[in-house]
């Protein structure tokens, strides 16, 4: 008999004369097993191992980057909303961007696409031609034969070769340079993509990424919970939330002073949830700053479709960076990223994503490629969605017609709504708000007076999430207060979709309008 | 003008009058600024920063836990696989359990489901009735009522709760105890599911976990991307890889002693890459040992539904966990996972897969969920399939008879290419093969002769890769070699699917003997 088994038996027998029963089993071993002889198995008698309770995974003993990562999207007014909408309250999520449960519609031509590639055997049907336009039976038939196996069976962990060489046609039609599709993985969303590139890019608390404030908590939450530090360079709101490279130099220069070594910039456009495009000039000194200062892009362009106004439209910056010729073209290290999740589509759910890499070192794309070799491959109606998205009906075909009026009546209405949300806000005694020239977001800022301030110290809240709960428990509005994405010292915001339906966006406004009157009355 | 705009334009003027070109002017500019003026923006000249070629993002610069991470699967093996295919040569892919790849077919009803979910506009059309089933038609309407917004929104990010109850009442009716669906989280697969514990666990390199040898090596890649420790406890292949507790406390002894703090146990059942399915009484083994030792099991289960022989069904952890009683049903921590992927389905590329946690303190299941938050939402598709897959037609509706043929034909045929694998295997000369009782694949270990050995060690190559190499270029079988899986010293395996279909059976099996004895005879 071996040892530990001794030891195992006189625990029990131990604990049975004891009368503590089984419950002391685990206990009395590991008392008598370091008594008698700690060689077999000694006992985990430090703190470190298990919480008094009992627990292992006890919320106190996880990683630590991970306990202090926050997540405000889905944080404290996101659970508040779900309890009222289980206790039968009627809430308007427009605390995240997802069109589709707000009522937005999919593009007909993509589902259609997506329902022949889950359904291969409809094909084989004499009656598939009467349910199913003919461009989309040839497009599901293209990709069925380009999916090895089809969509039930795993990829190359980068994505199917075919959808990453239409997104690189795409992206070659969109910039006017051509793209390369071993540079490009698709991945289960943006989300994603961010986070292999920054989990790739942090090797410890002195690697630090520059990230705009306000910024969008992916951001924050990923740095933290890979162990890196959040750089923030501030937005200006009286500048309708200009970048401005003096507030990176001011960031870079103290990061450098106290140490840091400054590998990424974050920069989202259009913005969110600020909602500014970045203009050319901008962007080319966007890309000037990081080559110069060998920072790496990190280009989060998203809402690329997302544009309401004419007097900025959407660039991306790889197009600025190769028209600014060498050696900004080839020198300048960018990530870009893009999803179905935005744009006209709206494919939430669906979770489709890319990541788009230039003049990255061939090892690195290495090394990203074994990163998302774990998962062995992204999902694949995500990646038929990208295929619809960068790929769509051209003139002439069947679905051509159909696709650009879903596509640009989406995109007019967001135009309209982003008007009537700006205006709502600024129609508002005590708000202001720029004007949404991109993106899915209002960002209103709340001049709260200081009795309102001061309530939301004695509820022990900050004064937005004061505000936001207060919004929610009487409008059901869902919102997500400014101090999720930061905030200038002293200001209090608000982040709202522009996504509720035009139909419903007069009792939206609305609803605001008379909860927040209430709100200024009771604090003034 | 500002200091640091000054210092760019002498260096540019510098540059340009040194004839350096554009080029230069980043470099010239770090120069001077860190001569004139460090303040306002110190170049940032260690090593660290950027490598010598100029790049950020060199692989020597990447994290150092993901440079060290390993993953075999898709390693040297699978990329020289995909180069042949390139060239055109004809791969037959047993590297990876991927069955759609081989020809394997969807369950219908899943896949109807899927479309309909994907195109609900077809719930409209008059004659879906001809083209789709009434009960897949009232699936789709019934998950389209629960998702709010349709396949195209967000859900919550634990996966939306119609289906993480059909989930919970799945593993009730396997196991005759009830589960908690607020306790099952829905995910993009398993794997990462699974990532997601790990990374909750482990803290630092001090943090271990226990793992199989051989194992599935997303546990090894994920345990060193987060930075733990894997420790390996050896299957005993002399005993069909059985599971000795014996091996678990001498791995947890010496880690103690070493100053471990042992946090996770894994283990595989049925065994992947090894095949065995663990036994009712072994599984009580091991309840008792972890609870004993205080340490979190992490049950892989995902090919509980392949199972190729009577004696050992598969049992669930869980439930001989709640057969034990208290305390091990009460304090034993037990987080396990299954998926879409395998089983009669193999839906791999739809990305479904959940994680089920038992006696997890509530706040670290809050803490997974606020992670799990940050990639906002799994993909609905996954979700669908997994509602299919764990809530099947039942007897009496329109695709029960369609639905169970497909199932269990699968698993029949599967079942009978178990035993044509491991025969075939054991045919061989110098090779020795446990058979398949579980799982999807095949093990065998190759008793390579010296002279085989030396000359991969001329070629310089482990002997097993040497052999694999060899296999993939002379018939295109691409498999895994046994040191992705790890392997007694000395010993040398490798790891193949039983996936060819039936009728091509016969052909892989020639194929490879073909090889192999050409091989021996080669270094007789």
């Amino acid at each position: 008999m071996r040892s530990s088994q001794i030891v195992s038996r006189l625990a029990r027998a131990l604990a049975q004369r004891q009368g503590q029963g089984a419950q002391r089993w685990g206990e009395a071993q590991r008392n008598l097993s370091a008594a008698a002889n700690p060689e077999p198995i000694a006992p985990q008698d430090d703190s470190l191992a298990a919480h008094k309770d009992g627990k292992v995974l006890h919320p106190d003993l996880l990683n630590e980057n991970m306990r202090k990562t926050q997540y405000a999207v889905r944080g404290e007014l996101y659970l508040r909303a779900e309890q009222l909408k289980q206790a039968g309250k009627e809430i308007m999520f427009t605390n995240v961007g997802n069109p589709h449960n707000l009522g937005a519609q999919p593009i007909t031509f993509t589902r259609q696409v997506i329902a022949l590639c889950a359904a291969p055997f409809l094909l084989q049907h004499p009656k598939v031609g009467e349910l199913f336009p003919a461009d989309a039976i040839a497009r599901a038939k293209q990709l069925l034969g380009a999916f090895a196996g089809g969509i039930g069976a795993y990829q190359d962990s980068r994505g199917n070769m075919a959808v990453r060489q239409e997104v690189a046609d795409f992206i070659k039609a969109r910039d006017g340079f051509a793209a390369d599709a071993n540079h490009i993985f698709l991945t289960d969303g943006a989300s994603v993509a961010v986070r292999m590139a920054l989990s790739a890019m942090i090797r410890d608390s002195r690697d630090s990424v520059l990230v705009p404030i306000p910024q969008y908590p992916l951001y924050s939450a990923s740095i933290q919970l890979y162990g890196g530090t959040l750089l923030p360079y501030e937005l200006d709101e009286s500048k309708n939330w200009a970048l401005s490279i003096d507030s990176l130099r001011k960031s870079v220069a103290s990061a450098r002073a106290a140490g840091k070594c400054v590998r990424g910039l974050v920069f989202i456009n259009p913005g969110n949830p600020t909602g500014q495009c970045l203009s050319y000039d901008n962007l080319r000194e966007l890309v000037k700053f990081a080559y110069d200062e060998k920072i790496v892009l990190l280009a989060d362009e998203v809402y690329q479709e997302n544009i309401y106004q004419d007097e900025r439209p959407f660039v991306s910056a790889r197009k600025v960076m190769m028209e600014m010729g060498a050696p900004y073209s080839t020198g300048t290290e960018l990530l870009s990223f893009h999803t179905v999740s935005k744009g006209s589509g709206g494919e939430c759910g669906l979770r489709g994503g890319y990541i788009e890499m230039t003049n990255i070192h061939p090892g690195a794309v290495e090394e990203m490629y074994k990163i998302a070799s774990i998962n062995l491959s992204p999902g694949t109606v995500g990646q038929v969605a990208m295929s619809c998205m960068v790929n769509p009906p051209k003139p002439g075909s069947p679905s051509f017609e159909q696709w650009k009026k879903e596509r640009e009546g989406e995109l007019a209405s967001l135009r309209r709504r982003a008007h009537m949300v700006t205006d709502g806000f600024n129609s508002l005694e005590g708000v202001t708000c720029n004007f949404t020239e991109g993106a899915m977001y209002s960002f209103p800022r709340l001049h709260l007076p200081p009795k309102a301030v001061a309530a939301a110290k004695a509820a022990g809240k900050a004064p937005d999430v004061f505000y936001c709960l207060r919004l929610l428990e009487e409008t059901g509005i869902s919102t997500v207060p400014g101090s999720g994405f930061g905030q200038a010292e002293g200001t209090f915001h608000l982040r709202t979709t522009i996504l509720p339906r035009e139909e419903k966006m007069a009792e939206f406004v609305k609803l605001f309008r008379d909860f927040h009157n209430k709100f200024m009355a009771q604090y003034k």
